[in-house]
């Protein structure tokens, strides 16, 4: 990490890395010339109370966070905002993450919030790198949750946690009275080894990075929709909530130097993601619509709900960026691994214009691919 | 750690431990048949559905986390069931904690819920012998909830983790809607360095071992239940809310082998701690009323409230076990410390009978203090 790193803003410390690497004397006085255009546009909250869209993990949600928790916590581990910390102890590198969960039902095709929480924190801990060791779950149970329902969540838990190599080493429960929650929140906190030299970041894509995600996207977000039974949809989907590491652990493994970043798409969806890098990394990404995998129920559903599946949260997904020459390797990597099977390059990375996603259309058009805005599907994990 | 702590129950290991240790022939038989009835006699949640003594920190809350959280994650570094897990990673000894917080009101005399969740969670890794070193901040915010409560919310955590030498790297941020939560609640997780070569646990009490609190007990339970409002008390009380890990590493450095072990007397207060050590350690603990430190305000309260101060939390006060000849090291290194300045001794352990709490009362009498039932003071923390 460079002195810049630990003294500036996030964005400003990745676009900065970027100049001094990439860009010829005047990009970089474009660069400059955005650095202080960010400077002077800090984060502000507009709202004076929250809303659901705080919690969207899109626009609204990153405000939040870079206007509130950065601006009173700021610190050189919290700064890049990255899924999860990365400090060393010892001569061992550890990456530490946290994820509170408010899934709405809690039980859904294909999982329940218990699996979901101990997925969640081990797949931030893989996209860092880490391999996931030890987690912590914290319960916020509303008074008259069924103790039943309660034995159900902790079994999936235990069941997810052994698939993913992991145990639940420390807890906490919190009641609270009827109406002060909505039967059972989870947080899980967990601790991961990075023990692969993989040097990851969102702020790592370069021009000429093919641009991968490991499967079909937005499984997980639209079978949340439909199981709470709103909509008058039928779809045979399930969630694809899945614990990551061994996919990226295999991927890191075929190509050690060549994975720029990884991120799963949660909430957000890919869209989101992709923003995080191309703002981090002051790229362009190009998309091809026609070459994103997303299965036709998902499709159906979206084109029904008015949302573009760009946008909804997958819980087993995740996007990775690789350099140009090892995507075929990474590729090959990916789709050897059970979870990784429908794997797909997706787009590439460009120089041109920096900080934008861009979509090339099914129809031969292109357009923007902003960040969420407002959230279409609240709760989902 | 033996063997026999990595297969078997956490009670059933610290008796055995204790007989191998200290017991006569006729007294490990005791033992023995001790745990073999703790092996009959598993624990059972009889309630169908979550009430709020399953918070409390009290009987309900161990059956709970015994019967279905031990059950469903069950593993060497969960069973001891101490404030934080103790694992090594390279040559370092790491501790991992968590707690969620759903303190109400949100803000109280002494404190809000920002200082509580950062202290509580230091000070679970301090009573570990850890030096805390990481937090992560969890929250689950109600749609409506001020943004400028969530303001005064992360400036108090920032303060607190400043005060504890603590750094927040990660958090996540989820939003409920209107009626699904209570404003906020905060999960914090922690990872603290053991960097002293203490060795603590709540199963390592002998027979002429000295009990010590570090100070008055009961202010923070009896400040939150006025600040509430609901009971035509006033006080002159605040919070004792405060990062113990400046005193826990003053008082092992003046007595490196002498603690035997600490824990923070939050939920419960400092009778719930108390059995723990009684049970886990084979041993009875034997109170002094008299030396209990308490103050008029709290005393005069409690009266009114109906409830014995030794139940009522404290979030800035330890329970210290440490051994008889230690005791005045111990005591002096405490009282040096601003937050150890009436430290007291309350009691000595003797070995009969073994796992109960027995407090001698200031009329002259003797009586047993029970693990707490119920729940007179819900969501103090």
């Amino acid at each position: 990490m460079t002195e810049i790193d630990r003294t500036a803003g996030w964005a400003e410390a990745a676009v900065r890395e970027h100049a001094a690497e990439n860009a010829a004397a005047s990009r970089e006085e474009q660069v400059l010339e955005r650095i202080d255009r960010a400077r002077r546009r800090k984060a502000r909250v507009k709202e004076e109370h929250i809303t659901m869209a705080h919690g969207s993990g899109g626009k609204a949600t990153q405000t939040l966070v870079e206007a509130v928790f950065l601006e009173a916590f700021r610190n050189p581990l919290l700064e890049p905002l990255e899924d999860g910390a990365v400090f060393g102890v010892g001569s061992s590198r550890l990456a530490f993450t946290t994820d509170s969960y408010v899934v709405s039902p809690l039980f859904f095709p294909g999982g329940d919030i218990g699996d979901l929480a101990v997925n969640g924190t081990v797949n931030d801990l893989a996209v860092c790198g880490a391999r996931p060791l030890y987690l912590s779950a914290g319960f916020v149970l509303e008074e008259g949750f069924p103790v039943e329902d309660l034995r159900r969540v902790t079994a999936s838990m235990a069941r997810a946690a052994d698939a993913a190599g992991v145990s639940v080493v420390t807890g906490d429960t919190k009641v609270v009275q009827r109406g002060k929650a909505d039967g059972c929140y989870v947080n899980t906190a967990g601790v991961g080894l990075l023990d692969r030299p993989a040097d990851l970041g969102v702020a790592r894509a370069r021009p000429g990075d093919a641009v991968v995600v490991s499967g079909p996207i937005g499984e997980h977000g639209v079978t949340i929709m439909l199981a709470r039974g709103e909509l008058d949809i039928e779809a045979d989907l399930t969630s694809d909530t899945a614990p990551l590491n061994g996919l990226t652990a295999a991927l890191l493994d075929a190509s050690p130097t060549g994975v720029r970043c990884m991120r799963d798409a949660t909430r957000g969806g890919v869209a989101t993601i992709l923003n995080e890098i191309a703002r981090a990394s002051g790229v362009a990404v190009v998309v091809d619509e026609d070459a994103v995998p997303v299965r036709p129920a998902v499709r159906g559903a979206c084109e029904l709900l008015g949302i573009d599946p760009l946008y909804v949260a997958c819980e087993g997904r995740m996007v990775t960026v690789v350099a140009g020459p090892a995507a075929g390797t990474a590729l090959a990597a990916l789709r050897a691994h059970p979870l990784g099977e429908g794997a797909a390059v997706i787009g590439h990375v460009k120089d041109d214009p920096p900080g934008l996603v861009l979509l090339r259309t099914a129809f031969g058009g292109t357009r923007i691919v902003d960040v969420l805005v407002g959230d279409p599907l609240p709760r989902i994990c």
